[in-house]
């Protein structure tokens, strides 16, 4: 079969999720443009490199001539200074999205975090309606991103998924990740429904597995169509054994953002 | 077992979905009462056809005697001009509800339709409490319909289960109907459901296969107990082969009610 | 200063509410058009009368060309049997829509009423986004004809405010409009903000002076800039003197639509 | 492994449920303290018994010394008089908390009951925000120990799960227990969920087994993570074949307290 | 003109709002019927007096005869330990109630209070539906005594105004009553509105003057009609001056129940 | 009487709006430290005047010295291009922000806009809870900083009150501002009820005078104590006459945020 996409460019293609992205969105699309700011290994033959700085406004508007969608998973993933967060995150999703808006690209599906409402309690349940409560420089930089896909839906047509990524790795690695654990599969499925789902608009989807403890309402996503199979259940055994207990009044425990609430301002230089 | 009901009526019967309930309803009851505006094909054992007009108060009124439960699929079943709609789905209704009422039926199954709520938005995930929409004369028959059933529940304790039809076909024809559709089986399980559920009062229910694309929330109509367990998957490789990708900003993709949004007025001669 | 409107139509102009509004709109608009199916009395130099019935079609469909905005306050007040609500006020209506749109009309003013959600109780203290729940014929035509401008609006463009009025009449007659009473003043501002507001799109208000007690929210509405300047508060004492305290538990007190909900089927000829 | 908990201490533990909590909470802790009013039968190496009166002040505190977890289970479970129902379950439950404040423990799951909102509709779907609607003195307590977990949470950082149990026997005895029924093995596994939930706060949830007709929406403790794995399905021709269809309009039908809603008050002698 | 009721009963007639209800409801009933635990001072001709204690279930019946509604506002109005709380709040409130329901009494008044849900946010800015959140066993009582309320109108059909009394004192005395005070005209309103509403059911009121700063939304109320007439404002400049600015974060301030979150357990001896 | 603060901080001093605050907030402080890029006339014996750049980092924290309270109405006012708007109003804020968190600024005023929400509709009647939708860069900043300032109270406890402007000018100039219009005293007021409010955590207010047709429910930001005196009222038949009555269907009526939906992007030379 045809694939359905000429050419996606996926960002931050040399990363962790990027990298899975690589492999997982292959069957999607005649080629892959991959881009990072650092060398991208094990280049395949269906696959394009591009070596740029997400602050480089001019790269970045030369990266998305010619795509037809974009995977936009580039930039920094965890708690950084202001400057790192503000060229990477802020100003370099800018330059995407002007990218794509120039280039005449039609959707954008983009790594947005559990940081985006990190400071939301586990109790509280919320949907993707809730208001922004970020965690950190990290996920207010997430929070903009996402309001910056709004802007450009509402005004210009260009659709965003964006996608709430919680604890992606190749297991869960605390008792936290037992119900914010996304496997690499389910990441790749929910990047597939979100550029295949028949209709966007600006959607915020929580990126999560199945998980038995559930920390969130996903029921205003459901147009994705993203169902995801893998859980964090066979893994939870080992990690309760050789983890402790979560004092359940601990602000890291409370909140959906874990840890992240409990970091210092990341520009503070002598608490780092 | 003895069936649950002495005598079902079904109105519509020789229509598309009727002829399916005729099928799937039969071990509900000890016979089944049909009705229709045209012959009705292939008469069981079990059956007794009557061919008669909605239109007609008389006849509704003798139909409707002596059954134990009404599913009324009758009408038309699209976009039609006003005195059509008029005649057969509002003036009709109404025949059947006093059919009803003065026959002492308890319990009335209606074929609504998602052209009811035709005009919200897929990202809304609107559930049965959202306001009527109607995109079109059929739509809004269906909404008059559904206000009829809530009537006759408050004032004269008839229950409705209101179950809003998407796209009930043997298999998904377009694009849409990779989320609109509502297998055959299915529509029975969903009438059956209804037909059995302890206590309906006037529920709004709507009436969706388990597909992996969702465009509405449900939840609110739990109580029918109805459990899909069909899909459309897997006939979705094969219709988007054969199918253009939609335009996600056209109106007939960002509306529930599909294409339905871009007819005109069924009354304009110059433009059916 | 130039009125806002060249013609304003005015249907029912014959009726309570109908009178008050030839003189409370008159400074609105250059020329009133005022149709009823009985004769208009003490007709102005401002007006125009015209005699029709609003079930013949032909003649709704003259009366609205050349009118800037229609307040459609004819038909059938009052519960009264199905073929008289079907012909005025479905029939009726719907002329009156087609009239608007083949005529250019861009905005009506409807009288909805307080019977088109008689059944929701006063405790529940509902929006005007709560479901239909009509205590009757005469409620279920005035659902229907919210859903019928609902539909133009989405469809074809032409604006609605739908006014629920409560129960407008020179005092409050009973306990019960001490809180449903609109005085006649308090009407016509509600009519003039529904015309002049910058922005209706479709929009229900509930149609209430600034009594005392309130049994509905009516902030959905907000936009109308309509401000009620009259009060039940008054009359009061009067009423409260010559009426007795009323029995909390009955179904008339607990509902929105009073003693409507008492009625039994207006086509039952021996409960008449 | 080793087991989670030191000492998870049971009330009620002769009862019903209780009974089913030794067995199945076994596992998670090396001891289980035991407490009823009356003797515990088949006492097992890992069970410490006491039997005492919740009533009894200074007994529950000794009896809550050195235990990590509370399951309280104990106190009447049915509708009784005003006195009773004070003492076991209002006085009682208080001296559990209290006990649990002085010793240490952290978290309480408690057995609250469907009857602390037997007076909702089942048609109004309700999550566990909905106001209480208690449907006896029973219920009422429950309400009073719902409201004091919340109270010791807040106030005193003692975690509760209150978990409203519907109808838990071993297998359904009539048609409203086809949608109340609670499984022992799905009861086992919402208090193990309960008690080993990383975060509960104070939690209200809902226990059901995963019944098809669904009446109640326990989307806001999917943080517990409970999966319900039995049904009252397979039970269902048989409850069918053996007891009568309901009347939907029957109090004990349309209310999810069902036959509670019928009974007087237990203290009027001449109703018992 | 003719009282309203014949004989209207107030609990806590010697309390400081006991007093000032003896005099504002004077006119709405030809005689008051005053109860205390203490010596009731200046009666009045329209006045008799009972002195008895709620926790005496005999002389809670007696007193309860022959009453036409009652303002049920004894018991005991502050944090104390849980015996005292126990015996005149939760067990003297139910005395009340049983002699309501025996003697035929058709509706209650009752001041509940801000301390039953003294654990929200100021910034959440709930409405009457929003879960009880406790702040001490006062307010624990307070909420019991809703529930009670709220049984007693689903099964027997007693209407209960619960009006929850934020501070009511001559004027405000410190910083939070700027937001929290209600003026004794203003609490004899309230009184008066939910005693002459035309339909209370159940309803939960916040007790509240017309103060600038606004912590809770009162709509769901509004069907008793209650319309506050004072401010703390004209005391406001006189607070500040003598009042240190408050602490935002600090938890008294945070929250609605103010300095009672900072109560530790009234029974803890070496606290008080 | 005693100035509540030493020093107020006022950036944006030589605006149209930091103009009326030097005025209004002159009672509130002992001092006011005026900022500015540009400079502030008529200097007043109470006023300190600081001529920097909001993105010159080190004068942001220089200027943040010493305050008790920050009034942030500097940055660019209206829509531009990104780099202006990134600099001034993005990494602006962030250094008033960062300012406040290391001088220990507990309270900021932050002029957001309606522009933040401005692709909402009329008829939607939003709350501050609402999604933001941005119409444009300029909006999209105050997002951002609506973001930032619900960080730094989360996570370093500086409350902020965002304060979304709608229209303050010193009479409305076109028919929009009927109901957007906020009046220079008005703004004052809210300003200073923001400052003086006993607790704000993060609040988000709707910025408007008291105007008859009203597009927003400000509802969650009561516990400010704003009260709006003046209206557009007495402006209106002034700016009907000499404005052309609104296209109800234009985008620039449909939405809250005006004429701003119909801005291409700024930095697209050819349409400027």
């Amino acid at each position: 079969m045809t694939p359905r996409f000429d050419t996606i460019l996926i960002t931050g293609a040399a990363g962790r999720l990027g990298t899975e992205l690589r492999r997982g969105l292959a069957p999607l699309a005649r080629r892959l443009r991959l881009s990072d700011i650092t060398e991208i290994q094990d280049l395949q033959p269906n696959e394009d490199a591009v070596i740029c700085d997400l602050a480089d406004e001019s790269a970045i508007l030369a990266l998305t001539q010619g795509v037809d969608a974009i995977v936009h998973f580039g930039g920094i993933p965890l708690e950084r200074g202001w400057d790192a967060i503000l060229n990477a995150n802020i100003r370099g999703s800018y330059h995407i999205y002007e990218g794509a808006r120039k280039a005449g690209v039609k959707r954008i599906i983009y790594a947005s975090s559990v940081h985006a409402i990190g400071y939301h309690d586990l109790e509280s349940q919320i949907d993707a309606n809730a208001p922004h409560r970020p965690d950190g420089l990290y996920g207010l930089s997430k929070c903009f991103v996402e309001d910056l896909g709004r802007l450009y839906w509402d005004k210009f047509g260009i659709e965003t998924a964006a996608l709430r990524i919680f604890s992606s790795f190749p297991e869960p690695a605390d008792r936290r990740m037992l119900w914010s654990y996304l496997s690499f599969d389910d990441c790749v499925r929910l990047v597939t429904a979100a550029l295949t789902a028949p209709r966007v608009g600006f959607t915020v989807s929580f990126g999560l597995s199945d998980n038995t403890v559930k920390t969130v309402d996903n029921r205003l996503a459901a147009h994705l169509g993203y169902q995801a199979k893998d859980s964090a259940e066979p893994f939870r055994a080992g990690v309760e054994a050789r983890t402790d207990a979560p004092d359940p009044k601990a602000p890291a425990v409370r909140h959906l953002g874990g840890w992240f609430v409990d970091l210092g301002h990341p520009d503070d230089k002598d608490k780092t």
